[in-house]
């Protein structure tokens, strides 16, 4: 584990840059971490993890279903092929990995809102997938196009968000064979931090990366990321064709896939932890080097899931503690391996804005802070076992990812922090209230949530006696009302507006 | 940061063992962690944290108020006097600290419950102090001496707390001057683990301690360790003579001392974290060694409580992100003096048991576990800036006690966690959940909490659509309902008895 005063000058500025750009209304681009990882095994256990991950694609292997480019690229690489079960000489996967980036840029159409994903960068990113929204008022109901478009413009104007995401929710009352092109032009329209294209076929990966081609120039979105695509594995140790596909059409465009296996432990993996770690480390590093063979140098993003299920009900649970627990090896293998993370996030199986929602989506989304994750894709929205973006459960998150920031800042330590000076002025049993110290320090001190309350019990009373959940209510109708889009440049937008009418005529609707 | 694996032969036996005691309806008497501490600061920022307490402590000095006998120990020991005013050279206080145990065994009544304050140890304790109490039926009014109990019972009842505390809420309905004899003599009957005395009065504490001895025997009172006194300096920088007298008590009979600054940063310290550490440490060395001076070796934990304030009003704040982190310094801190560490809590300023007061107690309460703290005694119960015990948060608080049980016996790494074997019988694609892997390692796999609904929306929402805090109502009634006393010697009863009849005889009721 490193140590975390090197970063600290850095800190104290980012600090105070922090709450310069809080008062201009905008956030940082992206956190550099200034407290060290949660490093919690030692290197005996972690070989003991990579050899029974090593053992797991030697011995059983991974099938790589309907897409023979990817068991070409294999076959060439070296690998051992059995119909579509290849299998892999320990060491060779780490072999090819070494030409993946530690660290890229992802840019966005504002520059001042690109991201750096690796090293110590921390990016916060909506929740990914949900077929359902809910708010206090409605309930539960299917997501529409004007819902993912509202979760863009939360996103959007929360200054604790570092990036607009992918499909926030499924907007179901568009074409699912069309629906890439309405959501990709909404992240462009509607935000100007980086997003996500789809990876649902082929074809749809590419009409994303050619959208982003024309938002951002051919040659520099060959030279550049602009654009992820997150696939997830068929877990256990089966890649599909649509998803290979996708991945294989980012890294040929020089884009980053995230690649994401989704072990839920004693259905998808093993019910022990540790065997669902090693799969997982297994499944991301075969999809992670099969960017590399269909391009080296290509970024890529090592992801993982890690979540757990109700032996009583055989039901998923989110937000519990062998997860959380998971993801901090997890990140000490990515670390050995080099390659950014995407961990873990702010998940929960409950369906309100509750208690329950709060304390595990809080304990997971530290597991991502503590475990190192570059990435953080699902950090705000999420109920429901990710079934369901909640509005309320959106801003009560991204206000929570306004506290990471401090969090993540850590502790500086020097003489204005330690403050010798100012015990000498205030002495025993007097107060720091009005100390000059103070006077020039309160500005920075301390995170100030917009959401919680914090006033005695009698004012709270007296004010209506709401709960977290109401004022997230009011707030998040306060932040659409307040929106306003970002400027785009009319000839890109029209552009775009005229590749996204060609493609959507090219084909009649689909709607499985 | 030490390595976790040494333990985990330890922490595997310690999950079978948590399974076999849950299905008893016990739980572990206490927690041998079995993940390192997170350690966030290097050993130059520690120094200089040290060194800043160091001239906090000889440039400005402690001040002992109204206990000339605290006095005296200091001047024989060397301190420089001025008044009540203390100096200390640097160096000083670490000296006389070295008699203090690193760590030692609380007992309890039923030895089975005894636990272990230090190292590894962690004990999760009921919070402590509020005059009011709460539940969603009555909303909030002053704390009785039947909701004392109550709390005492539903701490009883939980597997996952190991203490039951001390002022869990201030009995208001009692004599102020006689209340810690109703409060000592319920915590012995209505639960068979360790306990706290008062500290409100020399004379106070003295009674605590002599039911202690009725209880154990003044012999083995005056050999080990059987009841512990919290005590609060008066930052900044004061002790006073009734806290210094009851800590002395304590000290005097071999008893815990918990020493504890109360720091609410820009108020009773400064603005800034790293300042208001080096006064915590400079304050609670001073107490500490005090214990030290009365009599050497007898036991002593380290206290800290760090707080912040919302910079636009001006109230205290808690469960943000720089006392977190502030609390994993002081972690540190702690272990360099070799003393056991109470640190932090489940603390919320929430007036509700809602989505703020499970993501601000899940973020202090995470911090606690992190840091290393030994004895966390605010583990259950707070809401409304610790002056309000919520029945529904009690319960909510203390299932998720159960899962920071799974939490820290982390990850367990052998061949049978691993699965190789397992993923050879599965193989790509099929599911895990009639292996055999899964039959033999199911029941011990994951923390399954009580409280959280796991299930489909549509079964929650034809189930009546509770949230947590409609939950936690029913559970604690149903807790309360279900309660049995354990059995106590009716020697001993009729002998506390006869002692609390005596002394409350022995003076006209004070009110104040």
């Amino acid at each position: 584990m490193g140590e975390a005063g090197a970063g600290q000058r850095r800190g104290r500025a980012a600090q105070r840059e922090a709450r310069a750009q809080r008062t201009a209304g905008l956030g940082r681009p992206y956190i550099l971490r200034n407290i060290p990882t949660y490093d919690i095994l030692g290197e005996d256990n972690l070989v003991r993890i990579e050899q029974a991950a090593d053992r797991i694609l030697a011995e059983v292997g991974v099938e790589f279903r309907d897409d023979p480019a990817s068991l070409e690229l294999w076959r060439r690489a070296g690998a051992l092929l059995d119909g579509v079960r290849v299998r892999f000489e320990p060491g060779m996967l780490r072999e090819i990995l070494k030409t993946a980036p530690p660290s890229f840029t992802q840019h966005a159409r504002n520059p001042e809102r690109s991201v750096e994903i690796g090293g110590k960068s921390v990016v916060f990113s909506p929740a990914y997938g949900s077929p359902f929204v809910m708010d206090l008022d409605h309930g539960r109901r299917y997501g529409t196009l004007e819902d993912f478009q509202n979760f863009i413009k939360l996103a959007q104007s929360s200054p604790w968000l570092h990036h607009s995401g992918g499909t926030i929710c499924e907007p179901v009352d568009t074409p699912v064979n069309k629906r890439h092109l309405d959501m990709v032009l909404s992240h462009i329209r509607y935000s100007d931090r980086g997003f996500m294209g789809s990876v649902t076929a082929e074809s749809r990966a590419e009409d994303s990366i050619e959208m982003a081609r024309i938002l951002f120039g051919p040659e520099f979105t060959d030279a550049n990321c602009v654009i992820l695509g997150n696939v997830n594995v068929n877990s256990p140790l089966v890649w599909d064709g649509t998803m290979t596909k996708a991945l294989r059409a980012y890294a040929r465009a020089n884009q980053a896939g995230v690649v994401v296996p989704f072990i839920l432990g004693g259905a998808m993996g093993p019910v022990t932890n540790a065997g669902a770690i090693a799969q997982s480390l297994a499944e991301t590093m075969a999809g992670c080097a099969l960017t590399q063979l269909e391009r080296p140098g290509a970024p890529v993003i090592f992801g993982n899931f890690l979540s757990s299920m109700s032996l009583r009900s055989g039901s998923p649970t989110f937000g519990t503690p062998e997860p959380a627990i998971g993801s901090m090896v997890i990140g000490q293998l990515a670390r050995r391996l080099n390659l950014p993370l995407r961990c873990s996030g702010n998940f929960t199986t409950s369906k309100l804005p509750d208690a329950q929602a709060m304390n595990e989506g809080t304990m997971s989304m530290l597991a991502a802070v503590h475990c190192g994750a570059n990435f953080i894709l699902h950090s705000a929205g999420f109920l429901d076992g990710l079934l369901s973006m909640s509005y309320e459960k959106f801003v009560l998150d991204t206000d929570f990812c306004g506290a990471l920031h401090s969090y993540l800042d850590g502790v500086v330590i020097d003489d204005n922090q330690l403050a010798v000076e100012a015990f000498k002025e205030v002495g025993p049993g007097a107060h720091f209230f009005g100390s000059a110290h103070t006077m020039a320090n309160y500005q920075t001190a301390f995170w100030d949530s917009e959401l919680a309350d914090n006033d005695p019990f009698e004012k709270w009373e007296l004010a209506g006696s709401a709960d977290a959940a109401k004022r997230a209510n009011a707030l998040w109708k306060k932040r659409l009302a307040e929106y306003q889009a970002p400027p785009l440049d009319p000839a890109k937008d029209e552009a775009l507006t005229d590749f996204v009418a060609r493609r959507k005529a090219a084909a009649p609707d689909a709607w499985y």
